[in-house]
């Protein structure tokens, strides 16, 4: 009994061209399939890069974690977690080997779901509840003109609230399109906006500043994440809350931003946090700092891992959207979604729909 | 002209099993070579893993790191590398990605000595010396018997200064190890300890207190890399200094420590800190902080970039010497070690030797 196997597969997905301020420009995400065969029942689970990475993801998962998991019992899945942290020591604590990790976790997560009969949200300890979700683009490259209509789109699909991506080589384009999209949403909205770490902190102060006119609602990512004392900083002279979480690997780097009171609102990943595991310590973290939280991508299973927190006050409807390639993609009423009442996370991948875009 | 192309190959080389605290039983090091192709020459680089993570190394040089290079010019090294994080920057920053990035940037600095037919301490700023060796066991399995004759071993070669690992369950075995191994040694030869990250900092404090009557030369990662102000702590409180960096996988974590005041000695590890090209920052990092730094493994590459250095105290002669698969070992001459004056690095694999050896 116990874990029988672990199938992969790896997918090259086309994305329509974009970009933001920190990763340049991007047109491929990389998927990473993982199937966890236990005990009768198969548990699904994922990981994405935004384009490199993702074989060494699947070696990862094939050839240095399936040993570890391989006639395992599939119950203990924070200790199944550790063993894998533990099992990549040397070449992990955090980066890429968070994704492979992550990817196997999610998988061992929706296989407890399946084996309770119950939904994540459930076997996560939280309540279900529609959460006010925002659509966000990643949208640096386009013109003013595409960018307002993306973010009419937003509007008409039903979002009040909406984030686009800042950091323009001159801050006076970043403030004229802030400003016009505020002009369009009006003040009724939410706005975020999200620098993707491309400045440095004495930029991002006066780049803040001069958007401080337009409300943002956060800012996220101001500037490198190594930098916590200048994220502090921001977060004592702005007057919006600094948002962080998705280029974070460990939950020791999260601990290190709610001590230093250098975030105000924590996002998750549960892809590029290492796992379900470590993103619901996250959520407990941020519950106990009386932090708000938000999710970052990973739409389907942030809707039922929000669920457990105690303030969350939106998720992310990420532009490069999974839908076409999920069995049931996710539902958006009047704005919020609501996790799966399926057992486990309900995230099915369309195979067919994927296979044109399968990778050696 | 520039990179034309680049070849890796992967080898899992059997280790005479042993083990310390952190990372448990060692059996197996996985080495990744790289050969770049630029402007009629070839330069060499590896990268290596205590047995997990090899061939997603391998992945990220083939798959991601080769396109971002083939086409550019071989000249501007850290030019290359920066080229390199960033591409890496949504799976790297450190982690698994620096071990990959590392495997590159070794065989480009290769290939700068090449080009400027100069060895590679000269083209790194260097000025050739002898720096004093010490012998290091990854010993922690081994019984008291066994310890001690390879610690008789160490001396027999010449060293005049040895490592044994620390970390046992029992702290009285640990003090019962490090005591006869002083009584062997005599008071005239360094003696350093290395607890691999097992305790907490209370521990750390108790068991590091414990060791005072055997002077430590230093004691080496007594903690998790994560918690900066715990070593900064350790630093403060113990008598002997701590050694810390084979676990640090970006210039931003030296700086951590440094600016913290968390490390006495800093330890580079020219794979596993992401290059040459960070090494050699960290260490004038430690030159300006007046640190004394020293090396992890990396023997033969290490031997060069310390005579950048200006305070080397001792180069670490580690337990997994790839002597066997070398074209020329590196020699050691009355404990101390010099680095070649052949052009590049001067390290070739023999790759008659590792043949045996390749995986898929």
């Amino acid at each position: 009994m116990g874990i029988d196997r672990i199938t992969t597969a790896y997918y090259r997905l086309p994305l329509e061209p974009s970009g933001d301020a920190g990763h340049g420009l991007l047109d491929l995400e990389e998927l990473v399939t993982v199937a966890i065969h236990a005990d009768g029942l198969v548990g699904h689970g994922y990981a994405y890069t935004i384009g490199r990475g993702g074989r060494a993801i699947r070696a990862l998962v094939e050839h240095d974690l399936q040993p570890l998991l391989v006639r395992q019992s599939a119950e203990d899945v924070e200790g199944l977690w550790r063993r894998m942290w533990r099992g990549l020591l040397y070449v992990g604590r955090g980066g890429l080997a968070a994704f492979a990790i992550a990817a196997v976790d999610i998988a061992l997560w929706d296989l407890r779901g399946l084996r309770e009969e119950r939904p994540l949200w459930a076997v996560a300890g939280g309540t279900a509840r529609s959460i006010p979700a925002y659509g966000s683009g990643v949208d640096l490259p386009k013109p003013l003109d595409g960018l307002l209509r993306q973010v009419e789109g937003f509007l008409e699909r039903g979002y009040r609230a909406v984030k686009v991506k800042i950091g323009k080589p001159d801050p006076s384009e970043d403030v004229a399109r802030v400003e016009a999209v505020r002009r369009l949403v009006g003040d009724g909205v939410d706005l975020m906006v999200d620098a993707n770490m491309a400045w440095t902190v004495d930029e991002a102060l006066a780049r803040g500043r001069g958007l401080v006119p337009f409300n943002p609602f956060w800012l996220e990512e101001p500037t490198v994440p190594e930098d916590v004392e200048g994220h502090a900083r921001l977060a004592r002279e702005l007057p919006m809350p600094i948002a962080i979480g998705e280029s974070l690997h460990a939950q020791a780097e999260f601990e290190r931003y709610v001590a230093a009171r250098a975030a105000g609102i924590v996002q998750i990943d549960p892809v590029t946090n290492g796992g379900i595991t470590p993103s619901l310590r996250v959520l407990r973290l941020a519950d106990a700092a009386g932090l708000p939280t938000s999710s970052h991508y990973t739409d389907e299973l942030s809707a039922h891992l929000l669920c457990t927190s105690k303030n969350p006050i939106y998720l992310e409807k990420h532009a490069f959207a999974l839908d076409a390639y999920l069995e049931r993609p996710q539902v958006v009423t009047d704005g919020t979604v609501r996790p799966t009442d399926e057992p486990g996370t309900g995230m099915r991948f369309d195979t067919a729909a994927l296979r044109p875009y399968q990778g050696e």
